[in-house]
């Protein structure tokens, strides 16, 4: 996936500006160097630098204006300014509203639709037959150990494997501290019936994944949402205020990637909400799905890393990146941990111990980290390139997240469009799209998308861009046809 | 299993008179046909019959009294007397001290144990080879599909194979109306999700399964029990009485073969429960896992096969049968199913492609039904072997079931010993059992246990019924090792 070594000397060039964009090194709005001086600067020739200058014109990344030099385009900002969120009031919300949207669960393993909507990664992304090998493998040589279930905690390999990953999220747990599950929704379920009651009030973020809302929904849980989008992620005073005046359960949080900003919350953001939330003897419920899915630099450590008296649950599972079919997540529920094992059992008894064992062999074995290294380029690279193409076609005032990993981007469209009607629309046309409010427990977010890049590029979901440019241009214009979208 | 054509004519004679004996031909305390009388009347030798008869005197079924002839024993009564569970007030209770005993999950599968405990059939009378082998093949040839998640409802060609099984049950279920779930566990979780709310009262039946307490329990149900050792099973004035008196959300049911009496509910019983039901508008939660494992005649009917509006939810699974590792069940819930669909994608998201899909081509390859009818004559056997075994260790007050189908048998002992602690006692020795007390929302039946045939018979096990005997005897008497168990 990564060309980089083969490609011409202005296309290096173009992409390591990217970077220093993206770093804000070079931050939106201001000026980058001239085309001399970085002519100079990088030991180039003046004709290399105009063509990389060309480059991230068509990129959108940067735009020339006259008599002044290149400028970084503002809609490249790293988020959304914080303050589109502050306005709101923060209440706790009942969740009996809540629209589960099965079709977006369904769209995304239905071939006849271009999957922007669910985020499930696409088979072709993973190692499909060589994990199938190797089940096919233990299931002949151990056919009376795989048809014999697996009782609570679970996989005794896996959580052996687990326990020696956790080195690389800050934590040293024990294969005990772990219990196997389907999937990491169902750690969150788990976590969430063991830390609070019917009618309960949960910390989440906002925006944040509606498959915790659903969950919340499901268990007659209510929500208070928290601002997440500020510079190092969720507002703290906020969350201070909502804590000091009513009683919260639990707080859920996606610390690292979340879904749908893609950010990372920041050092002293963790220190700060654990600390209060400790003080108060809050839970919280650290979903970690995206953790291994970093567009630069190292993994990011686990909130339950910070983790002093085993109130941090930690979720997570390999669905994002090994196979999602294989239902195979992990729970880490410090002091639940015990009362969690016969909630599980009356769950759904015991687990099934061959996907489980599969997935210890792939990590047992090595080929875990070199297919993580690919994905995570090809998540990058696909980010990136729908990115782009997403600014081709959209108006100049929409605005798109840069996420630091994972693969899901989040749109801020004009206020006219309805992203629920966009979504029914999009849909006849076989394109699935998440609508906003998903991501919120009061239905904000009315008109923002979330794509998801979990499939690779082609043909289809060029054309699937096009359409919902189309489709957007369409919302805010009354004839849709005389107009060019994007014209900047 | 079966080589009754092999056997000598005193053997099939001794086998055919103990069925009338189960069958009640011969009833419990009655006098049984003399030598002469028998021996016209089956055109046998009367040494035949003396030899037959001698037989079920040592399988502990007829005894000899002096001068008056052979007489059936009462021991084998086909079930417990009503008047035992008449006296007990029908109050529904909390199930916040219901305790999960783990161990017993857990010792099933432990090597170590000999396996008379947790309810789970052995991997040695499972087609382990072939699911294997079925399974190996579909991840080979379809790597792809087996990697990518299976949102509810759940694996097609499962759901077709269950609509055309589904005629057997006396329904005729069509595959839109089921559910695919992580075993009858989790389907009858979800039912109770859908139908109760926390605090909610739950009709069950007394003595019934621990699982379904321990999803009470942990749902933060309350629960009524109605003794359901009637001669057609559950007591209907009882319950009739409980649901004029008292708000009952769901009434969960184990109609054929029902664990640990593993009796089936008459027809009669059944239209008016249902009926009873259906005028209060309350749900009936259908537990069908012993369903296929009748012991004679035909499969009996679902209670599914009464519903008129929708209101029986119908859990089962294959863990039984086929592979309890895989963790396949279904549930059709009627009416509920379009509100469990959503509940079932917050619980865990979606269902692993592979253990189904292995199934319905087990199902659909047609080896199933030839499975099913050496397994029911290996349970069977199994049973009996193990009720005769017990008989001749036991003392002479014991009583024990004559299940109609499963593989358990629900043992009532001396007043004077209490289950639990001879499960500590027996577990310390490595041979595992259910004590009675799990099996009542209020810890009744301290002096009965439930014993598993879900292992083929082995010295294992004959030890382990020899050590059973030891500590029964120790219990209810000074010095057990001078006394002789069972001396008639």
């Amino acid at each position: 996936m990564d060309q980089s070594d083969a490609a011409p000397l202005y296309l290096k060039l173009a992409d390591k500006i990217e970077s220093l964009i993206r770093a804000a090194t070079f931050p939106a709005g201001g000026r980058i160097p001239s085309v001399r001086h970085m002519s100079r600067q990088q030991g180039v020739s003046i004709p290399t630098v105009l063509q990389a200058y060309l480059i991230l014109q068509d990129r959108h990344l940067i735009e020339a204006r006259p008599k002044s030099g290149f400028f970084v385009r503002t809609r490249i900002a790293e988020a959304f300014p914080v303050d589109l969120y502050q306005k709101r009031r923060l209440q706790s919300k009942s969740l009996s509203k809540f629209p589960p949207l099965m079709s977006l669960v369904h769209d995304v393993v239905d071939p006849r639709f271009i999957p922007l909507g669910g985020a499930h990664p696409s088979a072709q992304l993973l190692p499909a037959r060589k994990l199938s090998s190797l089940m096919a493998a233990i299931a002949r040589l151990h056919p009376h150990a795989t048809v014999t279930c697996d009782p609570a905690p679970g996989c005794a390999r896996l959580r052996a494997e687990l326990s020696r990953r956790s080195l690389d999220w800050g934590c040293q747990l024990t294969p005990v501290d772990f219990l196997i599950t389907n999937g990491a929704t169902e750690a969150l379920f788990l976590a969430l019936c063991a830390t609070t009651r019917q009618g309960d009030t949960v910390m989440v973020e906002s925006p944040t994944h509606y498959g915790i809302l659903n969950a919340l929904s499901q268990l007659r849980l209510k929500a208070v949402a928290i601002p997440s989008s500020a510079p190092d992620s969720m507002d703290q005073d906020a969350a201070a205020k909502v804590i000091a005046r009513e009683k919260v359960a639990a707080i859920v949080l996606v610390p690292n990637f979340n879904n749908p900003l893609g950010r990372i919350m920041s050092e002293a953001c963790r220190l700060k909400l654990v600390a209060m939330a400790s003080k108060k003897d809050i839970p919280i419920i650290e979903d970690d799905v995206y953790g291994d899915l970093y567009f630069a630099g190292q993994r990011p450590p686990c909130l339950k890393s910070l983790d002093t008296n085993g109130s941090i649950l930690l979720c997570s599972s390999f669905s994002k990146t090994l196979a999602p079919g294989y239902r195979v997540g992990y729970l880490a529920a410090g002091r639940y941990q015990d009362q969690i094992i016969p909630l599980k059992t009356a769950l759904n008894y015991a687990g099934n111990p061959l996907p489980a064992r599969t997935v210890a062999e792939f990590l047992r074995t090595g080929g875990y980290e070199h297919h993580l290294a690919t994905l995570r380029r090809t998540f990058r690279d696909q980010v990136q390139h729908l990115r782009q193409a997403l600014i081709a076609v959209l108006p100049q005032e929409v605005r798109i997240t840069q996420p630091q990993g994972g693969f899901v981007l989040w749109l801020q469209l004009p206020a006219a469009v309805d992203a629920m009607a966009l979504f029914h629309e999009a849909r006849r046309h076989n394109l699935s799209i998440a609508p906003g409010h998903l991501f919120s427990p009061s239905a904000e977010y009315k008109n923002y998308l979330r794509l998801s890049c979990t499939h690779p590029w082609n043909d289809r979901t060029a054309e699937g861009i096009q359409l919902l440019g189309r489709l957007v241009a369409g919302k805010i214009t009354p004839n849709p046809g005389q107009v060019t979208p994007d014209p900047g």
